[in-house]
Protein backbone atom coordinates (compact mmCIF):
# COMPACT_ATOMS: atom_id res chain seq x y z
CA UNK A 1 0.00 0.00 0.00
CA UNK A 2 0.92 3.35 -0.83
CA UNK A 3 0.27 6.39 1.35
CA UNK A 4 0.74 9.95 0.44
CA UNK A 5 -0.24 13.29 2.11
CA UNK A 6 -1.58 15.81 -0.07
CA UNK A 7 -3.45 19.27 -0.49
CA UNK A 8 -6.13 19.64 -1.78
CA UNK A 9 -9.51 22.87 -1.79
CA UNK A 10 -6.88 24.32 0.72
CA UNK A 11 -6.68 21.19 3.55
CA UNK A 12 -3.73 18.93 4.30
CA UNK A 13 -5.48 15.23 3.23
CA UNK A 14 -4.20 11.62 3.73
CA UNK A 15 -4.80 8.76 1.31
CA UNK A 16 -3.69 5.75 -0.65
CA UNK A 17 -2.12 6.06 -4.29
CA UNK A 18 -2.84 3.23 -6.79
CA UNK A 19 -1.92 4.17 -10.63
CA UNK A 20 -2.59 8.15 -11.17
CA UNK A 21 -5.59 7.69 -8.56
CA UNK A 22 -5.50 8.81 -4.71
CA UNK A 23 -8.68 7.19 -2.50
CA UNK A 24 -8.84 9.90 0.61
CA UNK A 25 -8.32 7.83 3.70
CA UNK A 26 -10.43 9.13 7.47
CA UNK A 27 -6.96 9.04 9.08
CA UNK A 28 -3.27 10.42 9.17
CA UNK A 29 -0.47 8.57 7.88
CA UNK A 30 1.00 7.78 11.38
CA UNK A 31 -2.24 6.57 12.75
CA UNK A 32 -2.96 4.33 9.51
CA UNK A 33 0.37 2.46 9.81
CA UNK A 34 -0.46 1.26 13.79
CA UNK A 35 -4.53 0.81 13.09
CA UNK A 36 -4.64 -0.14 9.72
CA UNK A 37 -8.45 -1.22 10.67
CA UNK A 38 -9.13 2.31 11.41
CA UNK A 39 -8.70 3.27 8.02
CA UNK A 40 -11.60 4.07 6.37
CA UNK A 41 -12.03 5.38 2.66
CA UNK A 42 -13.76 8.55 0.80
CA UNK A 43 -13.72 9.54 -3.01
CA UNK A 44 -11.27 9.47 -5.43
CA UNK A 45 -9.11 11.71 -6.67
CA UNK A 46 -6.79 12.30 -10.12
CA UNK A 47 -3.11 12.83 -8.81
CA UNK A 48 -2.80 15.34 -11.22
CA UNK A 49 -5.78 17.60 -9.40
CA UNK A 50 -3.59 17.51 -5.89
CA UNK A 51 -0.45 18.92 -4.94
CA UNK A 52 1.45 16.08 -3.01
CA UNK A 53 3.48 17.03 0.40
CA UNK A 54 5.74 15.31 2.01
CA UNK A 55 4.55 11.84 3.05
CA UNK A 56 5.57 12.70 6.96
CA UNK A 57 6.60 15.58 9.03
CA UNK A 58 9.61 14.02 10.93
CA UNK A 59 11.05 15.61 14.21
CA UNK A 60 14.53 14.81 12.67
CA UNK A 61 15.84 13.08 9.64
CA UNK A 62 19.22 10.56 10.44
CA UNK A 63 21.27 9.96 7.58
CA UNK A 64 23.87 7.50 7.30
CA UNK A 65 27.44 8.28 6.07
CA UNK A 66 29.17 5.63 3.26
CA UNK A 67 26.73 2.44 3.40
CA UNK A 68 26.91 0.69 -0.33
CA UNK A 69 29.29 -1.69 -0.99
CA UNK A 70 29.87 -0.56 -4.36
CA UNK A 71 30.10 3.05 -2.90
CA UNK A 72 32.98 2.10 -0.61
CA UNK A 73 34.85 0.40 -3.80
CA UNK A 74 34.47 3.67 -5.63
CA UNK A 75 35.87 5.50 -2.86
CA UNK A 76 38.73 2.32 -2.70
CA UNK A 77 37.31 2.67 1.25
CA UNK A 78 37.48 -0.41 3.61
CA UNK A 79 34.03 -0.93 4.80
CA UNK A 80 33.08 0.57 8.15
CA UNK A 81 32.12 -1.84 11.23
CA UNK A 82 29.73 0.59 12.40
CA UNK A 83 27.14 3.55 10.88
CA UNK A 84 28.29 7.10 10.55
CA UNK A 85 25.04 9.08 11.06
CA UNK A 86 24.60 12.34 10.91
CA UNK A 87 21.40 14.30 11.10
CA UNK A 88 19.31 16.80 8.85
CA UNK A 89 16.88 19.15 10.61
CA UNK A 90 13.19 18.61 9.85
CA UNK A 91 13.32 22.57 8.29
CA UNK A 92 15.26 21.36 5.45
CA UNK A 93 11.84 19.32 4.45
CA UNK A 94 10.15 18.95 1.21
CA UNK A 95 7.94 17.50 -1.00
CA UNK A 96 7.66 15.88 -4.76
CA UNK A 97 7.65 18.52 -7.62
CA UNK A 98 9.15 21.37 -4.97
CA UNK A 99 12.35 23.22 -5.86
CA UNK A 100 15.75 22.90 -4.30
CA UNK A 101 16.98 26.64 -3.76
CA UNK A 102 20.76 26.80 -4.35
CA UNK A 103 22.29 28.62 -1.70
CA UNK A 104 24.44 31.75 -2.35
CA UNK A 105 27.51 30.70 0.18
CA UNK A 106 27.74 27.09 -2.23
CA UNK A 107 29.55 26.71 -5.46
CA UNK A 108 28.91 22.85 -5.88
CA UNK A 109 25.39 21.38 -4.43
CA UNK A 110 24.93 17.51 -5.13
CA UNK A 111 22.60 15.19 -5.42
CA UNK A 112 22.52 11.75 -3.87
CA UNK A 113 19.74 8.96 -3.62
CA UNK A 114 18.59 7.32 -0.94
CA UNK A 115 16.23 4.59 0.32
CA UNK A 116 14.92 6.12 3.30
CA UNK A 117 12.68 4.56 6.28
CA UNK A 118 9.91 6.01 8.24
CA UNK A 119 9.37 5.04 11.71
CA UNK A 120 5.46 4.19 12.87
CA UNK A 121 6.29 4.66 16.78
CA UNK A 122 8.33 5.57 19.45
CA UNK A 123 11.04 3.85 18.83
CA UNK A 124 14.04 3.55 21.83
CA UNK A 125 16.71 0.64 22.12
CA UNK A 126 15.08 -1.79 19.69
CA UNK A 127 16.80 -4.91 18.76
CA UNK A 128 17.44 -5.86 14.25
CA UNK A 129 14.67 -8.99 15.27
CA UNK A 130 12.56 -6.47 15.96
CA UNK A 131 13.05 -3.72 14.36
CA UNK A 132 9.95 -4.20 11.45
CA UNK A 133 7.69 -3.61 13.77
CA UNK A 134 8.52 0.24 14.30
CA UNK A 135 9.13 0.54 10.76
CA UNK A 136 5.90 1.94 8.81
CA UNK A 137 7.39 1.80 5.73
CA UNK A 138 9.41 3.11 3.42
CA UNK A 139 9.75 6.30 0.75
CA UNK A 140 12.57 8.52 -1.23
CA UNK A 141 15.50 11.08 0.20
CA UNK A 142 17.32 13.06 -1.66
CA UNK A 143 20.33 13.81 0.60
CA UNK A 144 21.09 17.04 -1.10
CA UNK A 145 24.73 18.07 -0.06
CA UNK A 146 26.43 21.29 -0.41
CA UNK A 147 30.05 19.21 -1.09
CA UNK A 148 32.38 22.58 -0.91
CA UNK A 149 31.11 23.33 2.78
CA UNK A 150 31.57 19.56 4.06
CA UNK A 151 34.69 19.82 2.82
CA UNK A 152 35.84 22.99 4.12
CA UNK A 153 34.02 22.16 7.67
CA UNK A 154 34.84 18.67 7.97
CA UNK A 155 31.30 18.43 10.15
CA UNK A 156 28.87 17.33 7.40
CA UNK A 157 26.10 19.44 8.78
CA UNK A 158 26.43 22.89 7.84
CA UNK A 159 26.14 21.03 4.26
CA UNK A 160 23.50 19.08 4.42
CA UNK A 161 20.99 21.56 6.40
CA UNK A 162 19.69 24.47 4.08
CA UNK A 163 16.29 24.64 3.67
CA UNK A 164 14.79 22.70 0.82
CA UNK A 165 17.85 20.48 1.16
CA UNK A 166 15.74 17.54 2.04
CA UNK A 167 13.31 16.44 -0.31
CA UNK A 168 11.04 13.31 0.90
CA UNK A 169 8.53 11.16 -1.43
CA UNK A 170 6.54 10.98 -3.27
CA UNK A 171 4.59 7.89 -1.05
CA UNK A 172 5.28 5.87 1.41
CA UNK A 173 4.78 1.81 0.32
CA UNK A 174 4.17 0.08 3.75
CA UNK A 175 5.27 -3.28 2.07
CA UNK A 176 8.99 -3.28 0.75
CA UNK A 177 11.33 -6.23 -0.27
CA UNK A 178 14.66 -6.05 0.59
CA UNK A 179 16.02 -5.72 -3.14
CA UNK A 180 15.02 -2.92 -5.08
CA UNK A 181 16.68 -1.26 -7.63
CA UNK A 182 17.47 2.71 -7.05
CA UNK A 183 18.72 5.17 -9.59
CA UNK A 184 18.84 9.07 -9.97
CA UNK A 185 18.22 10.54 -13.14
CA UNK A 186 19.37 14.37 -13.59
CA UNK A 187 17.72 15.83 -16.64
CA UNK A 188 16.96 12.80 -18.04
CA UNK A 189 20.24 10.98 -17.88
CA UNK A 190 21.29 8.18 -15.39
CA UNK A 191 23.52 9.33 -12.69
CA UNK A 192 23.81 6.85 -9.68
CA UNK A 193 22.34 2.90 -10.35
CA UNK A 194 22.81 0.43 -8.05
CA UNK A 195 20.55 -2.41 -5.74
CA UNK A 196 19.51 -1.79 -2.30
CA UNK A 197 20.55 -5.20 -1.63
CA UNK A 198 24.59 -3.37 -1.82
CA UNK A 199 23.70 -1.65 1.74
CA UNK A 200 26.61 -3.01 4.01
CA UNK A 201 23.39 -2.10 7.25
CA UNK A 202 19.91 -3.06 6.61
CA UNK A 203 16.98 -1.05 7.43
CA UNK A 204 16.86 -2.81 10.83
CA UNK A 205 20.39 -3.36 11.39
CA UNK A 206 20.18 0.70 11.66
CA UNK A 207 16.85 0.58 13.56
CA UNK A 208 18.71 -0.90 16.35
CA UNK A 209 22.09 1.20 15.90
CA UNK A 210 20.39 4.55 16.19
CA UNK A 211 17.99 4.24 18.55
CA UNK A 212 20.69 2.80 20.87
CA UNK A 213 21.79 5.85 20.83
CA UNK A 214 18.30 8.62 20.79
CA UNK A 215 14.80 8.26 20.59
CA UNK A 216 13.27 7.90 17.07
CA UNK A 217 9.08 9.48 17.13
CA UNK A 218 6.91 8.40 14.97
CA UNK A 219 6.90 9.71 11.68
CA UNK A 220 11.06 10.31 11.78
CA UNK A 221 12.96 9.36 9.24
CA UNK A 222 16.17 7.40 8.59
CA UNK A 223 17.98 8.06 5.16
CA UNK A 224 19.93 5.12 4.68
CA UNK A 225 23.09 6.37 2.74
CA UNK A 226 23.55 6.69 -1.14
CA UNK A 227 25.07 4.46 -4.02
CA UNK A 228 28.49 5.49 -6.11
CA UNK A 229 28.09 8.42 -8.84
CA UNK A 230 27.41 11.19 -6.70
CA UNK A 231 27.28 14.77 -8.52
CA UNK A 232 26.62 18.05 -9.35
CA UNK A 233 23.73 19.51 -10.09
CA UNK A 234 23.02 23.32 -11.43
CA UNK A 235 20.30 25.93 -10.95
CA UNK A 236 17.50 24.61 -13.60
CA UNK A 237 18.31 21.11 -13.60
CA UNK A 238 15.78 18.65 -12.91
CA UNK A 239 16.70 15.73 -10.91
CA UNK A 240 14.60 12.43 -10.10
CA UNK A 241 15.41 9.75 -7.46
CA UNK A 242 13.75 6.19 -8.34
CA UNK A 243 13.67 3.58 -5.77
CA UNK A 244 11.64 0.67 -7.65
CA UNK A 245 8.30 -0.33 -5.37
CA UNK A 246 8.09 3.20 -4.05
CA UNK A 247 8.10 5.48 -7.20
CA UNK A 248 10.17 8.98 -8.53
CA UNK A 249 10.75 12.09 -6.11
CA UNK A 250 11.43 14.52 -9.01
CA UNK A 251 12.48 18.09 -7.78
CA UNK A 252 13.73 21.11 -9.75
CA UNK A 253 16.68 23.18 -8.63
CA UNK A 254 16.33 27.19 -8.51
CA UNK A 255 18.12 30.14 -7.69
CA UNK B 1 12.91 38.65 34.07
CA UNK B 2 13.96 34.80 34.65
CA UNK B 3 11.27 32.71 33.30
CA UNK B 4 10.76 29.09 33.91
CA UNK B 5 8.70 26.08 33.10
CA UNK B 6 7.41 23.82 35.98
CA UNK B 7 5.29 21.05 36.93
CA UNK B 8 2.88 21.82 39.29
CA UNK B 9 -0.30 19.20 40.69
CA UNK B 10 0.38 17.38 37.05
CA UNK B 11 -0.02 20.30 34.91
CA UNK B 12 2.93 22.54 33.10
CA UNK B 13 2.67 25.75 34.23
CA UNK B 14 4.85 29.02 33.19
CA UNK B 15 6.15 31.33 35.58
CA UNK B 16 8.59 34.34 36.31
CA UNK B 17 11.35 33.80 39.09
CA UNK B 18 12.74 35.87 41.65
CA UNK B 19 15.08 34.45 43.95
CA UNK B 20 12.98 30.91 45.60
CA UNK B 21 9.95 32.33 44.22
CA UNK B 22 7.84 31.38 41.20
CA UNK B 23 5.12 33.72 40.05
CA UNK B 24 2.75 31.26 38.03
CA UNK B 25 1.79 33.98 34.39
CA UNK B 26 -1.35 32.84 31.98
CA UNK B 27 0.64 32.46 29.01
CA UNK B 28 3.30 30.11 27.42
CA UNK B 29 6.93 31.23 27.39
CA UNK B 30 7.24 31.79 23.74
CA UNK B 31 4.30 34.22 23.88
CA UNK B 32 5.27 35.94 26.79
CA UNK B 33 8.50 36.63 24.34
CA UNK B 34 6.65 38.37 22.14
CA UNK B 35 3.84 39.79 23.86
CA UNK B 36 4.86 40.71 27.07
CA UNK B 37 2.13 43.07 27.73
CA UNK B 38 -0.14 39.58 27.28
CA UNK B 39 1.63 38.21 30.58
CA UNK B 40 -1.34 38.49 33.80
CA UNK B 41 0.12 37.38 36.91
CA UNK B 42 -1.21 34.42 39.32
CA UNK B 43 -0.46 33.27 42.77
CA UNK B 44 3.35 32.82 43.61
CA UNK B 45 5.20 29.40 44.60
CA UNK B 46 8.23 28.06 46.52
CA UNK B 47 10.55 27.10 43.72
CA UNK B 48 11.25 23.82 45.88
CA UNK B 49 7.54 22.84 45.92
CA UNK B 50 7.83 22.05 41.79
CA UNK B 51 9.36 20.70 39.36
CA UNK B 52 11.17 22.68 36.48
CA UNK B 53 10.94 21.76 33.35
CA UNK B 54 13.33 22.60 30.34
CA UNK B 55 12.29 25.98 29.85
CA UNK B 56 11.47 25.41 26.21
CA UNK B 57 10.84 22.54 23.92
CA UNK B 58 13.34 22.98 20.99
CA UNK B 59 12.96 21.72 18.00
CA UNK B 60 16.33 21.54 17.39
CA UNK B 61 19.55 22.37 18.84
CA UNK B 62 21.93 23.84 16.62
CA UNK B 63 25.38 23.93 18.64
CA UNK B 64 28.24 25.76 17.83
CA UNK B 65 32.10 24.20 18.06
CA UNK B 66 35.35 26.05 19.27
CA UNK B 67 33.82 29.18 20.07
CA UNK B 68 36.05 30.50 22.97
CA UNK B 69 39.61 32.52 21.97
CA UNK B 70 41.19 31.07 25.18
CA UNK B 71 40.03 27.23 24.45
CA UNK B 72 41.65 27.88 21.46
CA UNK B 73 44.75 28.61 23.14
CA UNK B 74 44.57 25.61 25.19
CA UNK B 75 44.08 23.85 21.72
CA UNK B 76 47.24 25.44 20.50
CA UNK B 77 44.61 26.22 17.41
CA UNK B 78 44.28 28.89 15.32
CA UNK B 79 41.12 31.11 15.33
CA UNK B 80 38.26 30.05 13.25
CA UNK B 81 37.08 32.18 10.26
CA UNK B 82 33.85 30.83 10.31
CA UNK B 83 31.47 28.93 12.82
CA UNK B 84 31.72 25.10 12.58
CA UNK B 85 27.67 23.87 13.30
CA UNK B 86 26.34 20.41 14.76
CA UNK B 87 22.58 19.44 15.94
CA UNK B 88 22.04 17.77 19.10
CA UNK B 89 18.00 16.63 18.26
CA UNK B 90 15.21 16.97 21.01
CA UNK B 91 15.13 13.59 22.46
CA UNK B 92 18.33 14.91 24.05
CA UNK B 93 16.72 17.36 26.22
CA UNK B 94 16.41 17.13 30.06
CA UNK B 95 15.45 19.90 32.69
CA UNK B 96 17.49 21.08 36.04
CA UNK B 97 18.14 18.23 38.43
CA UNK B 98 17.08 15.77 35.97
CA UNK B 99 19.93 12.66 35.06
CA UNK B 100 22.22 12.13 32.59
CA UNK B 101 22.39 8.74 31.57
CA UNK B 102 26.25 7.31 31.05
CA UNK B 103 25.53 5.46 27.99
CA UNK B 104 27.19 1.63 27.40
CA UNK B 105 28.61 2.24 24.83
CA UNK B 106 31.11 4.51 25.41
CA UNK B 107 33.75 4.50 28.15
CA UNK B 108 34.25 8.40 28.38
CA UNK B 109 31.43 10.93 28.67
CA UNK B 110 32.28 14.80 29.23
CA UNK B 111 31.03 17.52 30.73
CA UNK B 112 30.91 20.98 28.27
CA UNK B 113 29.30 23.95 29.73
CA UNK B 114 27.67 26.75 27.40
CA UNK B 115 25.73 29.82 27.01
CA UNK B 116 22.47 29.03 25.04
CA UNK B 117 20.17 31.76 22.81
CA UNK B 118 16.19 31.10 22.76
CA UNK B 119 15.00 31.87 19.49
CA UNK B 120 11.68 33.69 19.84
CA UNK B 121 10.15 34.14 16.66
CA UNK B 122 11.02 32.72 13.18
CA UNK B 123 13.97 32.92 11.91
CA UNK B 124 15.24 33.03 8.26
CA UNK B 125 18.08 35.09 6.54
CA UNK B 126 17.97 37.63 10.07
CA UNK B 127 21.27 40.36 9.65
CA UNK B 128 23.37 40.35 13.01
CA UNK B 129 22.21 43.94 13.69
CA UNK B 130 18.71 42.44 13.48
CA UNK B 131 19.80 39.33 15.48
CA UNK B 132 18.15 41.00 19.54
CA UNK B 133 14.59 41.07 17.57
CA UNK B 134 14.66 37.20 17.56
CA UNK B 135 16.55 36.49 20.21
CA UNK B 136 13.82 36.01 23.56
CA UNK B 137 16.39 35.34 26.01
CA UNK B 138 19.30 33.40 27.42
CA UNK B 139 19.55 30.01 29.30
CA UNK B 140 22.33 27.16 30.19
CA UNK B 141 23.03 23.94 27.77
CA UNK B 142 25.54 21.29 29.16
CA UNK B 143 26.73 19.97 25.89
CA UNK B 144 27.40 16.30 26.87
CA UNK B 145 29.58 14.22 24.89
CA UNK B 146 30.58 10.67 24.11
CA UNK B 147 34.09 11.81 23.96
CA UNK B 148 35.72 8.42 22.44
CA UNK B 149 32.81 7.95 20.33
CA UNK B 150 33.18 11.62 18.96
CA UNK B 151 36.97 11.04 18.16
CA UNK B 152 36.15 7.40 16.94
CA UNK B 153 33.35 8.75 14.26
CA UNK B 154 35.19 11.89 13.32
CA UNK B 155 31.58 13.58 12.68
CA UNK B 156 30.09 14.68 16.17
CA UNK B 157 26.65 13.89 16.38
CA UNK B 158 26.37 10.12 17.65
CA UNK B 159 29.00 11.20 20.48
CA UNK B 160 26.50 14.66 20.94
CA UNK B 161 22.84 12.94 20.91
CA UNK B 162 22.20 10.15 23.35
CA UNK B 163 18.68 10.92 25.71
CA UNK B 164 20.03 12.79 28.55
CA UNK B 165 22.58 14.46 27.02
CA UNK B 166 21.24 17.67 26.39
CA UNK B 167 20.47 19.52 29.99
CA UNK B 168 18.81 22.81 29.34
CA UNK B 169 17.76 25.26 32.23
CA UNK B 170 17.21 26.10 34.65
CA UNK B 171 15.32 29.67 33.80
CA UNK B 172 15.54 32.00 30.60
CA UNK B 173 16.93 35.29 31.17
CA UNK B 174 14.80 37.66 28.70
CA UNK B 175 17.84 40.58 29.70
CA UNK B 176 21.40 39.35 29.93
CA UNK B 177 24.18 41.27 29.14
CA UNK B 178 27.28 40.57 26.91
CA UNK B 179 30.33 39.84 29.39
CA UNK B 180 28.74 37.04 32.09
CA UNK B 181 31.15 34.84 33.97
CA UNK B 182 30.54 31.06 32.96
CA UNK B 183 31.93 27.90 35.17
CA UNK B 184 31.36 24.41 35.87
CA UNK B 185 31.82 22.34 38.96
CA UNK B 186 31.88 18.49 38.70
CA UNK B 187 31.34 17.62 42.39
CA UNK B 188 31.70 20.79 43.71
CA UNK B 189 35.63 21.48 42.17
CA UNK B 190 35.87 24.12 39.57
CA UNK B 191 36.58 22.74 36.18
CA UNK B 192 36.04 25.36 33.85
CA UNK B 193 36.02 29.02 34.10
CA UNK B 194 35.81 31.52 31.48
CA UNK B 195 34.05 35.12 30.65
CA UNK B 196 31.27 34.94 27.69
CA UNK B 197 33.29 38.24 26.45
CA UNK B 198 36.03 35.23 25.35
CA UNK B 199 33.36 34.17 22.57
CA UNK B 200 34.94 34.54 19.31
CA UNK B 201 31.28 34.89 17.44
CA UNK B 202 28.70 36.60 19.16
CA UNK B 203 25.36 35.43 19.86
CA UNK B 204 24.06 38.18 17.69
CA UNK B 205 26.92 36.72 14.65
CA UNK B 206 25.69 33.48 15.22
CA UNK B 207 21.80 34.27 14.54
CA UNK B 208 23.23 35.21 11.16
CA UNK B 209 25.41 32.44 10.33
CA UNK B 210 22.91 29.56 11.28
CA UNK B 211 19.89 31.27 10.13
CA UNK B 212 21.14 31.91 6.38
CA UNK B 213 21.38 28.30 6.41
CA UNK B 214 18.58 27.15 7.83
CA UNK B 215 14.93 28.57 9.43
CA UNK B 216 14.99 28.50 13.20
CA UNK B 217 11.91 27.70 15.13
CA UNK B 218 10.59 29.41 17.73
CA UNK B 219 11.57 27.73 21.23
CA UNK B 220 15.15 26.35 18.81
CA UNK B 221 18.39 26.71 21.10
CA UNK B 222 21.70 28.30 19.59
CA UNK B 223 24.30 26.49 22.14
CA UNK B 224 27.69 29.02 21.79
CA UNK B 225 30.44 26.89 22.50
CA UNK B 226 32.20 25.67 25.52
CA UNK B 227 35.71 27.66 27.48
CA UNK B 228 38.83 25.67 28.50
CA UNK B 229 38.71 22.53 31.04
CA UNK B 230 36.35 20.13 29.05
CA UNK B 231 36.88 16.54 31.13
CA UNK B 232 34.65 13.29 32.17
CA UNK B 233 32.49 12.34 34.34
CA UNK B 234 31.67 9.10 36.16
CA UNK B 235 28.30 7.95 37.23
CA UNK B 236 27.30 8.72 40.37
CA UNK B 237 28.69 12.48 40.10
CA UNK B 238 26.94 15.91 40.16
CA UNK B 239 27.91 18.66 37.77
CA UNK B 240 26.34 22.50 37.92
CA UNK B 241 27.27 24.95 35.10
CA UNK B 242 26.67 28.63 36.16
CA UNK B 243 26.18 31.57 33.95
CA UNK B 244 26.53 34.48 35.87
CA UNK B 245 22.82 36.36 35.57
CA UNK B 246 20.89 33.35 34.60
CA UNK B 247 21.37 30.50 37.47
CA UNK B 248 22.64 27.50 38.22
CA UNK B 249 22.06 24.24 35.84
CA UNK B 250 22.64 20.89 37.86
CA UNK B 251 22.21 17.47 36.61
CA UNK B 252 23.27 13.91 38.24
CA UNK B 253 25.19 11.39 36.08
CA UNK B 254 23.43 8.27 36.58
CA UNK B 255 23.72 4.55 35.40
Amino acid sequence: MKLVRFLDEGKNKSGILEDKHITEISCPILEAFNESEKISQHGTLDINDVKLLPPVSPSKIVCVGLNYKDHAEELNMDLPDEPVIFIKPSTGVIGHLDSIIYPSSSNQVDYEAELAVVISKKTYQVKEEDADDYIGGYTIVNDVTARDLQQKDVQWTRAKSFDTFCPIGPSIETQLESKQEISLKLNGKVKQKSNTSNMIFSAQELVEFISNIMTLNPGDIISTGTPPGVGPMQVDDTVEVEVEGIGILKNYVKK
